[in-house]
């Protein structure tokens, strides 16, 4: 291993969740962290930011931004974002797009982690997006992320190298719970439910993915949750 | 011309410049207009946000949206949005990317563009960005408009269909000022200065560009400037 001051920079996302754990987790291997943290408006945002810092305290991250996106919020369209839309209960099985999905958002996120790189000269960045075993977010597809490297090769200066990582995006859950088991990342301090902040619901969509992934990886999940339901 | 009601909707980027202004003259040809304009710490937004406001009522626009993108703020590095660093006085021969450069911020313009586009069912984007012209920013540059295009279908619903255009990409500023004048775009409403909110400075390099443009136009800018400098 490289000594940490001639490391090369990666800038992670880190919205407090488990799959961007593993990922910095994943990313701390081989690259000095910068961690960021984007707020768009949804309805967990300080637990999930309490989860950020936790996360970034536990790797000594050098670097932390955490930005708003008042845009997303203003635009609305979600049930993340817009207190009038309902939080659907989990349905794994269910086809298209759930009511969760706040439009192009991930665009969002990689312009904010693209400049903040080419700010940073980072060369990297790394995003825990899922599309396997998703709920089906257009922009968590690996095929968008290949679009936006190439819009940031057009988009930036001359001599800018920056390249996105997504390297749980193949996994399914319980792969990612192995994974952040294997590395040791402190799961415990993350946060995923997209509805309460203060109980784990265990009946929303991020809830169900992530408690499927610990039942199938046979393992229990650390946080506390209001129910527990078994998922297939 | 089709009845108003049944007209496509455009989401139009209006800086409250001109050349977004003639962009929107542009549109409003064909689209029904939804004039957005994002703030992200520029020094003198408070004027561009009047002339946005103020080009919004000339046109009627049905719909608008001011968001700010703290992000880009946050991150500085940009006479723009960093009082730290100097604007740089005009020098339209000089190479490579001014001090006002603001890194991959088209990029955060679009995502919020292309977000709002998704959720009012809007079939195009204009932006007013000049690459022949311009101030050598990287994501004015058609090349990275293509690409944002190709994120926009990888990353949105299935069958959304949201085009980029840039009408005026290509021109010269003085053919700019030649299509407004010709279009009755209301020029005399805009604002382009980088440094100065009363009176333009005439010195930066988005007062030198506008001014030559128009000297080249063999036209008088309506706009009160402090000096006035003949540009070649």
């Amino acid at each position: 291993m490289r000594p940490r001051s001639q490391q090369k920079i990666a800038v992670v996302l880190v919205s407090g969740g488990m799959d961007s754990c593993v990922t910095a987790a994943i990313a701390a291997r081989k690259y000095s962290l910068a961690l960021l943290h984007v707020n768009y408006g949804q309805r967990t945002e300080a637990r999930e930011l309490k989860a950020f810092h936790d996360v970034a305290d536990f790797y000594g991250a050098k670097q932390r931004l955490v930005v708003s996106l008042k845009a997303l919020e203003a635009i609305g369209h979600s049930s993340l974002t817009d207190r009038d839309i309902k939080v659907s209960r989990a349905n794994l099985k269910r086809k298209g797009i759930p009511s969760s999905y706040v439009p192009f958002r991930n665009a969002h996120l990689l312009a904010t982690a693209t400049s903040w790189a080419e700010a940073l000269g980072a060369s990297a960045i790394f995003i825990g997006a899922v599309e396997e075993d998703s709920s089906g977010y257009p922009d968590c597809r690996r095929i968008f992320y290949d679009a936006f490297e190439k819009t940031i090769a057009a988009g930036t200066k001359p001599g800018t190298r920056i390249k996105i990582l997504t390297p749980v995006i193949g996994m399914k859950k319980d792969e990612i719970v192995k994974t952040g088991v294997r590395l040791k990342a402190p799961l415990h301090l993350t946060w995923s439910c997209y509805q309460s902040s203060h109980k784990a619901c265990g009946v929303c969509d991020s809830c169900a993915l992530r408690l499927r992934g610990f039942q199938r990886a046979g393992m229990k999940d650390p946080l506390p949750y209001a129910k527990r339901p078994l998922y297939r």
